[in-house]
């Protein structure tokens, strides 16, 4: 059966969609619209990227427009779709090469839209010299800033997982850094226990961290571009640079102008197939809203990971096969520095914001058996349902070969098991790899007994 | 309520009862045999110890027989137990320094004899100078040997877990070593596309490996010490010491005199609370065997996490509490040098004995971003049942930060989910830590087309 998809926005969740709907039926005609220069990149790896750990700009391409072309999908890059008719279903385009604007008619159409940098609305904020670090063509902008040698004073606007990687790309690169963050610990999705741990690591780094202390402006020089920020304590914080580290909102302006309704969360609203509630648009990515499995609520989580899984998910679908996306748990994972952070599930904070009361359990372990060499220290966290003893989250704060252990309770999680049901699993043991109580077992053991002596409490 | 608990052997499973019940039940006399010097150690450390990336003797030790008393445990080292008489509740002993003999009753008893390495039945098996390595004495014997200076050469017999890892260590002590193991591949539990790069791995080493070829016999020289071992084939290796390496059988020689029912996998039969069929008398650790979850076969698999867990399970039992062994699904971990590998649920063979028809996906990819700095290759093999589509077993071979992934399979296999739910799940994902396709994920996918696919041909 022909047809003709169009693919707003070119990235993990368009590529995604655009290369699954042809390869299951070849006879579609799909059209991508990307705004920027390149197509299916690692967004998450600009930070590495800046700082020379990655060597070309082309390494974090996955697949450019030419190979897109290759598998018969009819790119146009610079080109940026500024209106949809979702009555006509055609989409309007303008070309930011030549100027020229165009109209594309679709059947199925896939937004896919991705996020904008949240900006805090404080004066100044959208000066030069404020960058964001959201698309490749932002990272292309702010390296070349760097690059310039012109910049010796670097201020990170909030200390979300992006805002510290920039600081620390930026320390790496010999620059004077401060991180400013209303909030009184960086990375405020992970408790306080743990978080701690992040804002150490951050210090270390030689990375001034201002906390409890939010932006109230902007200084604008005479040239026009940002030469300081100012504190809501008042202080002044000079800056060559101002990077926005505070997270992302879903882009969906666009949306909202064509009546493409939103969900709950301010993303675009969509059904397990990544249908929108209007015939024939579909939605994936960082723009969209996605079911969180714990809180039974509709967040928006920005992660390469679930655009790319969404925006296959979609294209299935529109190539006439049959997939859904089964929502998210809220698993995340930084490093900063040599400090590796973890999460999975709810934190306290959200434990609570979704009606649960728990108990937790704080348990110090180490990777590998404490004997072995290269044994270095883990902290692990559970947050466990009161009674049930069903696990709602967990955290995870460590040195090489730590955080990545998440993903085995993100599947509990996933499985809602109890923690009970955890201290008994058969997880790998050697003493190269962990203690002959992994530390998973031992938290779940813990946490097990906080369980039981709050039953005996009732 | 007071009581009598004997334990027989004082290390992992034997510890932690004794352990757990006098915690549990503090009026409790608890009486722990041990026929060695030490209690409550590592013996999966004893490879480490001997290459000296493990100091001391003593790190290997998580609770010495004065720790184990200090808790009210009344610990006799170096008395073995020698006859159990379930009628009278008694067990009869002899101490190792003094020769003297005598009688201690119970009320519960635990048997926690753990294991004794396989030793093929060839002349000359014997003799002096072929060693096993399975309690911390084995290791203390074996190292003073190495440490003598007179061993150039050594021979290991098997291939197995503990054998590369003793064949690494002296090969790291600047020993010729040459493992031999009649399988076409060692560790024969991993499927060949993975196991041949532990062949690889120790090859690399520089031990010599020969495969396909099993012991006829041990030479004997005229100072009554093992000088050679003769291959299957004729061929003789000449070697100044030799190490048991096939792996271990449980230790039931005293339960089968005192007619405690053995199951069909030739250890200790127990229920889910480590009760054996004798009323008093409790089993667990490496004696006894366990349920495996996919084959619903009894299995004995001698590991510590395991004996950890089920002389927990015995020691809450006994005292007045309730807990169960769940059984056991085939996790397996180790390193040769720098390669890891881990196992999980059933190997192809295994899942043909156990009846299951199924499908198989090999997936190369990579520890981090591929384009991240010091992402190193990761091979990961998944076996799916046929139409179910239920993870029956997951394999990995890879470098630094590979194989403890396999933990995240293990919860996958646990929890009986099928490879279409797995490709689904909220993993954790950022460059230093994994490509945006998890491999996990992109073996999910493969092995979840190789389900449809064999579907389409029925």
């Amino acid at each position: 059966m022909a047809g003709r998809l169009v693919v707003i926005g070119g990235d993990a969740a368009g590529g995604s969609a655009a290369s699954q709907a042809k390869k299951r039926n070849p006879s579609l005609d799909v059209v991508m619209f990307e705004r920027g220069r390149a197509t299916s990149y690692s967004a998450c790896g600009i930070p590495y990227w800046i700082n020379g750990a990655v060597d070309a700009e082309s390494d974090l391409i996955t697949r450019a427009p030419e190979q897109h072309r290759a598998n018969g999908i009819d790119v146009r890059i610079r080109t940026e779709v500024i209106g949809i008719d979702v009555e006509e279903r055609t989409v309007r385009w303008r070309s930011h090469e030549t100027g020229e604007e165009g109209t594309e008619p679709y059947d199925d159409l896939v937004y896919a839209t991705g996020s904008v940098p949240a900006r805090p609305p404080v004066p100044g904020i959208d000066a030069a010299g404020v960058y964001g670090v959201q698309t490749l063509d932002d990272g292309v902008a702010l390296r070349a800033e760097l690059d310039s040698g012109r910049v010796q004073r670097v201020v990170v606007v909030g200390g979300g997982y992006i805002g510290l990687e920039i600081a620390e790309a930026c320390r790496v690169r010999g620059l004077e850094v401060t991180v400013v963050d209303m909030s009184a610990q960086p990375v405020g999705t992970f408790d306080p226990d743990i978080g701690s741990f992040i804002a150490d690591a951050v210090r270390g780094e030689g990375i001034e961290l201002v906390l409890s202390d939010g932006v109230a402006s902007v200084d604008v020089g005479s040239d026009g571009r940002a030469c300081a920020v100012v504190r809501a304590s008042g202080r002044r914080l000079p800056a060559d640079l101002v990077v926005l580290g505070l997270g992302v909102r879903p882009n969906v302006a666009l949306a909202r102008e064509a009546g493409i309704p939103l969900g709950t969360s301010g993303g675009v609203a969509v059904d397990a197939q990544m249908r929108t509630q209007v015939p024939g648009v579909w939605a994936a990515g960082d723009c969209v809203e996605s079911w969180h499995r714990l809180s039974g609520q509709r967040v928006v989580v920005a992660l390469g990971t679930h655009a790319n899984k969404q925006g296959r998910v979609a294209g299935i679908n529109i190539g006439g096969g049959y997939a859904t996306f089964p929502g998210v748990i809220g698993t995340a994972i930084t490093k900063v520095c040599d400090t590796e952070v973890a999460r999975t599930g709810l934190s306290t904070r959200e434990a609570e914001g979704a009606g649960y009361s728990f108990v937790t359990a704080v348990v110090d372990s180490t990777t590998r058996a404490g004997y072995f060499p290269g044994a270095t220290p883990i902290r692990l966290k559970m947050i466990a349902e009161r009674r049930s003893g069903r696990l709602l989250g967990a955290q995870i704060v460590g040195k090489q070969a730590a955080a990545k252990r998440i993903d085995a309770l993100a599947v509990c999680i996933w499985n809602e098991m109890t923690v009970d049901e955890i201290l008994s699993l058969d997880l790998s043991y050697a003493p190269p790899f962990a203690p002959v109580w992994d530390p998973v077992l031992i938290a779940a053991r813990k946490a097990f007994d906080a369980v039981e002596d709050d039953v005996r409490s009732l």
